[in-house]
C-alpha cells in the first residue's frame, strides 16, 4: 500500500504485511490498558490523531481530526523504557512534560542509573531488570545499536514482558525495525524512530525538540501508535523505506561526519600554506557558512562552484598534484571528489 | 627575513630576496606620483600605515601609527585596472568609496566593458587597451586565472607600461605572484591578493567586503604596497608561503567545493530512502548547521562523531557495501573518508 502523500514504508513496500491505518491482519492484539480500548482499537484508531495537517506532517491526509477521547486513550497507554541513555531520556522527558503518554518503568544497566532517568525525566518507577518490568503498550528500547538485538532477544525471553505481544521501538538511525525480529515471532510490531538531533546534552535536546524531524520505519501497526506520540512531543515525522535504512543513515554520515573531515583536510592545508590557525578558523567560518547558506538558497547542483565544476582542468590537474604529494589520502579524495562535482554540474547528481 | 608576527612570505622564505619593510635591493624603483615622495620613500614608509593594531592585522607589529602625509601620499597613487570582472570591480569600488588610492584607467574586453565598469566604480576612465593605459602605481589584472599570465606579457610588451617598473597584482586563489614573471625582468614587483569572498554579486560583495580576510604573497616590495591598500578598503590580509598557494587553494576546495558534493550525495541517498524533498532539505539545513557550529565551536577533531569515530566497525563495513551498491563513487569514498575520520579521531589529523 502506498500512502496518500507518497511515503512507501519500507514493510509494507516489500511484504505489504500489515497496513498503515490497522493491523486487523494480526490476531494477537489483545485487551489493552482501557476496558473501553482494546489496543487494536486504538492502532486502529490512532492514525485518525496522527497529527496530519499539522505543519510538517508526512502522514498521509484524509483522515478525521482527533477527537478528546482519542487524546485521553493516547495518555493512558503506558511506556516503558530499556536504556535510559540520552535518546532516552530526551524522548521520555518529553512524553512527561506533554503527558502524551503515561511513563510506567525505566530499567537501565544499574538501579542508580534508572533512578537518575526517573529523576530527570520527572515521571515513572525505577526498576532493576527487565524482569521487574511491567506489562505496557509500547517498549522504547534505546540501548546502543550494537545491544538492540540483545535486548530485544531478552524482552522476548522474559515472562511477564512476553506473555501480551506489544509495540517495541528502538532510536538506531542505523538498523531498522527489523533488529528486533525475536519480538515479532510473538507477535509484537516493531518500529524504528530517529530523531535528527544532537544529543550530546539531554537537558539541551529536551529544550530543541520542537520540530525536530524524525525518521521512522517498521511495521504498519507500531508506526500507527508511534507517529501520533512523536507528533504529541513536538517531533515531524517522515518514513524511511526499511530496506534503505543504511542509506537513509549513509545519508546524514556524508552530510555531517565527512563534512567535518573535509574542514580537517582544510585546516591542515591551510597549515601548511602558513595561514595562520586563527586566521583559518576564520576561512573556515566563512565558507561553511556561505556553503550552507548556497546549498539551502539553489540545492547542491546549482550551489557548486570552484575549478572542477568550471571545467578548469589546469587547476583540478596542478592542484590535485600539489595536495597528493603533501598528503596522498586527501589527494585520493581530490581526484575522486573532482569526478564527482564535475559530473554534478554537468547532470545534477553524482550517481553515473 | 621572518616578520615578528611569525608569518614568512613564500619570496622572502625562499631567496631572501626583497624585505618586508623596503626593497633596497631593487634599484629599478623611479621616482614617482609625487615629487616630493619617491616610490622608494613611499614603499619604505608604507609599512608604517600597514593597519598593524587594528584587529586582525596579520603583519609585523611594532611600526609607527601612519602621519597624516603618508595617508595623503597613499591616496596620490594610481591603480590601473585590467579585466573589469566581479573581483576586480568590487575592490575598485572599495577604492572609490574610501578614497584609499586614485582610480586611473580601466580596460575590458570592449570599450563597453570598461565603460560599464567606470559606471560601477564611480571613478576612473575607460580606455580600449593596454596600449591606451597611463603608467600607475599598481595594476590589478583581474582576469581569469588562465590569462594571468598572457595579460602580464601583454604588458610587459606595452611601451607605455613597461617604460616605469611598477607593482603588479593578480587576484587569483590558485595561482602565486609568480605567474606574472615576465614583468619581474623588467624590475617589476609582483603579489597575489585573494580576497576570501563569493563574488556572484558584485554590488552585495562590495557591501559585505568589510573584514573580509585577503590572502596575500608575493615580493615585498609589492607586498608593502598592497597590504595598507587592503585594510585600507576593510579587507583583514593574512600572508600565505608562495610555494604553498595550490595548497591554499585547495583548503578551500575541500571546504567549501566539495563540501557541496557531500551534500549532493546526501540528498541523493536521502531520496533513494524515500525521504520526501523538502524533508531531506531540512535534514540536510539542520545537519550543516549544527556541523558549522561544532567545527567552530571545538575544532574538527573534537566536532568528529558518527560510526567510524566511535570505531563501530560494523555499522562502516555494512553501511559502506549499503552505500557502495547503490553508487560506487561514493562507496569509495565512503571507504577513504572513514579511514580518515578514525585517524582523526585518533591523531587530531588527518595526515598519516
Amino acid at each position: 500500500m502506498k500512502p496518500a502523500s507518497g511515503i512507501v514504508f519500507g514493510r509494507q513496500a516489500q511484504s505489504g504485511r500489515g497496513r498503515m491505518h490497522g493491523v486487523s491482519e494480526n490476531r494477537n492484539c489483545p485487551l489493552s490498558i482501557d476496558p473501553q480500548w482494546s489496543r487494536r482499537a486504538f492502532i486502529d484508531a490512532v492514525p485518525a490523531c496522527s497529527g496530519r495537517d499539522r505543519p510538517g506532517s508526512r502522514f498521509p491526509r484524509g483522515i478525521p481530526l482527533p477527537t478528546m477521547d482519542r487524546r485521553q486513550a493516547m495518555e493512558r497507554l503506558k511506556i516503558n523504557l530499556i536504556g535510559p541513555g540520552k535518546v532516552g531520556l530526551t524522548i521520555l522527558r518529553r512524553i512527561a512534560m506533554t503527558g502524551a503518554c503515561t511513563v510506567q518503568d525505566i530499567a537501565g544497566r544499574s538501579i542508580e542509573k534508572a533512578e537518575a532517568a526517573v529523576a530527570f525525566v520527572g515521571a515513572g518507577a525505577a526498576v532493576r531488570s527487565v524482569a521487574d518490568m511491567r506489562q505496557a503498550d509500547l517498549w522504547l528500547l534505546t540501548v546502543p545499536d550494537s545491544q538492540v538485538a540483545t535486548a530485544a532477544a531478552e524482552l522476548a525471553a522474559t515472562p511477564t514482558a512476553s506473555d501480551t505481544p506489544s509495540v517495541a521501538v528502538h532510536c538506531s538511525g542505523f538498523l531498522p525495525a527489523d533488529e528486533m525480529k525475536p519480538l515479532r515471532a510473538l507477535g509484537w510490531q516493531l518500529a524504528s524512530l530517529h530523531p535528527v538531533l544532537t544529543f550530546a546534552e539531554p537537558a539541551k535536546a529536551v529544550s530543541h525538540f520542537d520540530g525536530v524531524s524524525c525518521g521512522m520505519e517498521g511495521d504498519a501497526g507500531a508506526l500507527a501508535l508511534v507517529e501520533p506520540l512523536v507528533t504529541e512531543i513536538g517531533g515531524m515525522p517522515f518514513g524511511i523505506r526499511s530496506e534503505a535504512k543504511a542509506i537513509y543513515h549513509a545519508a546524514a554520515v556524508f552530510s555531517s561526519n565527512f563534512n567535518v573531515v573535509l574542514q580537517a583536510i582544510a585546516r591542515e592545508a591551510w597549515a601548511k600554506a602558513g595561514v595562520p590557525d586563527d586566521v583559518a578558523a576564520a576561512l573556515n567560518a566563512t565558507l561553511m557558512s556561505a556553503c550552507t547558506d548556497n546549498v539551502m538558497e539553489l540545492g547542491p547542483a546549482r550551489a557548486l562552484t570552484g575549478p572542477a565544476s568550471r571545467g578548469d582542468q589546469r587547476v583540478v590537474d596542478e592542484q590535485e598534484a600539489a595536495v597528493r604529494s603533501w598528503h596522498p589520502d586527501a589527494g585520493e579524495i581530490y581526484r575522486e571528489m573532482s569526478v564527482l562535482a564535475q559530473r554534478l554540474k554537468r547532470t545534477g547528481g553524482t550517481l553515473e
